[in-house]
């Protein structure tokens, strides 16, 4: 509770001392739960906590990564109670209540599971594993230093698994181990018409508005059948077999319930694919946010100079986010008109990632989850990106396991964020078990 | 220059007091040029000043109608002076200086001109005309308390004439006289898609984006010829001769100019109509804001819950304002896919109008003009809106004269609106001549 009352904003760099704090509080638990070694490494934006307690060569290595910096929290006026103050509520998802406050399941929750995982291993005896954490300060603004980080600290952060909580579960009866990310590429467009804001009067009708020419872009983006327009979008898109995808939609999902839960009448995506689908192995175009003109009270009749927007994509096997942000570039500049200008900026991005069901780790976490919940956790593909995902392979040759506990319910990146505590206990409960079981499965290989 | 100081923002609630203020200063600059009763009359709004100086019920009467609330000034960065401390500068298109604050042109400097010019002709003898001033506080956010003063005051306000000075000539060496006004229609819409903001990537590709879908919305208002395709939108509108268009295009235009003012490469509007047309005779839908989503600093994946738009349309003769907002707000409603809500809001509107060219007001203003800049003033067609002027036909029955000395780049509506130093004298070197010979030419009528 204390932890997530340190509003740990990554983005917003009014909050920089704040993110510094978290930092330290975080650094303080890996002390306190017998890490032999705990550092904060300052980087060109927010530090990175390191610790580790490495029993024995002969044991294999298992790292946790997680973050300790939140999204922001508005719009403000939209939570119940306060995103910095936690609260705990009962409610008809999580019965055995919830923790309310911004960062609760993304991902201090979480991170947190994992400290008092170590915790109780730590007091029961020897850990089975060697555990290294990496928690980092900026995976909500791209990661930005992390890969320089890792780059140069290669030895440091030598592992036979990296550990990641920041997913979540089909549901409470139906445990899940995601083994499919979506990719990143996110970008702000700007586009010009008149060097100043003009009368719309004295103007409209001759001089082209901004506004209203970005609404005919972003509106191009998508064709009739749903389908992103952007010249060489799909060209590396994995297309999945027929038998993928009839396995892939047998998790449990009602469409009623999905619709009803958000209050929409339909849901609308790409022609050709389900829901399940739609979410998690075909790539997207979204505005994340428009601007332009006069957005205060009442009335201004102006023909704006600007507008504006954010836009991401998300990408699936075998995009490539840095291509696809040019392509977006070019097909963006490509398709405004004369009598306009149009700008394009770039922002971070991240790689899709497939996890194998096949190997040790994936293993040792579905047997440790099954314990715990009850019952054989199924693998899934999500819709999110988590792009150190793609990192971490690159330059260190590891694999990641996605465990994570959150359900899709739980309102990340949106107000009245919340844990459940059922969740955030079972995790806890699971991953004793999987540093167990991944020291058993490995006994003779390390 | 103290006038111009007092920030008489009628949209904003914040400066309630300030266009009181304002109000109070017309007042006792009406009682000080010799008016002989002022009043402030109080509305459910901001109130309305009025003054008269009744010489003789022989004399005819002339009504200036002004406002004395301003345009708010944002974007405050975009000004080179504060909008409240009138600075004089001399500029390219003002060797002579122009006056730069909000509201020097639209409408305090054009009031006060017509208060010079009484003050004036008032020291010389008896005045020509009777004299009635009606300054509101509330034009620019719709006079929307005028027209119920209008009807409770008919016979305070009966005159032969009203004179309006709100509007532009063509340039300082082209005088002209405003025949024609748009009408306007005002809209804000607001597009839902799920009950709450959502991470794009879980829920990215199946759940509609509600401003990808405004986008969508806004994109399908205009075809690929430029025309509203609001359903019925043209059904009224009036088709003007060959002859008349002829003569219309013959005002001085330079197309390079316009642009070239505006840094714009190309103009963009109706096919197979010009510039001046685009801008005067044809209708307009615009989008004068748009909002949605994160709009801060940096990269926030999210999925809006909801989006944002003002629409507002400028009306030729014979659309009528409310009909159009109706069939708008019919259109936008059926072309809304399943997938979202939509709530359209209407604002204020006004009718389109247009004044006779063969009226004794016409001929009057007409002659002072010459008589002031050396040359005959030339009819134009305006694509503003002044929706008071339709309003005082209907409820008063009596026209208006549009004869107003600004120039399209005093940026009126924009950051650094100003108002040339020798276009205000040259209205107070022309409005004396007016009441001179609306008396002369209405002899033997009164």
């Amino acid at each position: 509770m204390d932890l997530l009352r340190i509003p740990s904003i990554s983005a917003d760099s009014r909050f920089k001392e704040d993110v510094k704090k978290t930092a330290e509080s975080i650094a303080d638990h890996l002390n306190s739960i017998g890490m032999s070694k705990v550092e904060i490494f300052p980087t060109e934006g927010h530090p990175i906590v390191y610790g580790e307690k490495i029993i024995s060569e002969d044991k294999p290595t298992v790292m946790i990564y997680g973050h300790y910096d939140v999204q922001p929290p508005d719009p403000l006026d939209l939570w119940d109670n306060p995103p910095f103050e936690p609260i705990i509520k009962k409610t008809e998802a999580h019965p055995q209540g919830a923790i309310f406050a911004r960062g609760s399941c993304d991902d201090k929750g979480q991170v947190f599971m994992h400290i008092k995982a170590i915790e109780i291993l730590n007091s029961m005896g020897e850990l089975p594993c060697n555990v290294k954490f990496l928690i980092e300060g900026e995976e909500e603004i791209g990661s930005r230093n992390l890969e320089t980080f890792v780059k140069n600290h290669r030895d440091l952060l030598t592992s036979d698994i990296i550990l990641v909580s920041d997913t979540s579960i089909v549901s409470n009866d139906c445990p899940s181990i995601t083994v499919g990310l979506r990719g990143l590429s996110y970008l702000e467009v700007e586009v010009v018409g008149p060097n100043r804001d003009l009368h719309s009067g004295v103007y409209g009708g001759a001089v082209a508005n901004p506004v209203n020419v970005l609404c005919q872009m972003i509106a191009s983006l998508h064709d009739e059948n749903g389908k992103v327009t952007v010249k060489g979008f799909y060209d590396k898109v994995e297309e999945l077999s027929a038998e993928y995808r009839n396995e892939m939609n047998k998790r449990p999902f009602s469409y009623e319930n999905y619709c009803k839960d958000l209050e929409i009448n339909a849901t609308r995506g790409e022609n050709g694919y389900t829901v399940i689908e739609q979410v998690s192995i075909r790539p997207t175009l979204d505005v994340n946010g428009i601007w332009g003109g006069y957005i205060g009270e009442g009335a201004k009749t102006v023909l704006p100079s600007k507008a504006f927007a954010k836009i991401s994509m998300r990408l699936v096997p075998h995009q490539i986010s840095s291509e696809i942000t040019e392509l977006f570039k070019a097909h963006f500049e490509a398709i405004a008109p004369e009598c306009v200008k149009v700008k394009v900026m770039p922002h971070h991005g991240g790689e899709a990632a497939v996890v194998s069901t096949e190997s040790i780790g994936y293993a040792a976490a579905s047997k440790a989850m099954e314990e715990a919940f009850g019952k054989k956790p199924i693998p899934t593909r999500e819709g999110g990106s988590i792009p150190i995902v793609a990192m971490f392979k690159k330059i260190l040759g590891t694999d990641t396991i996605l465990m994570g506990f959150g359900l899709d319910s739980d309102a990340i990146h949106s107000p009245n964020e919340h844990y459940g505590i059922f969740n955030y206990l079972k995790g806890i409960d699971t991953i004793p078990r999987f540093h167990q079981y991944f020291a058993e499965m490995n006994e003779g290989k390390v």
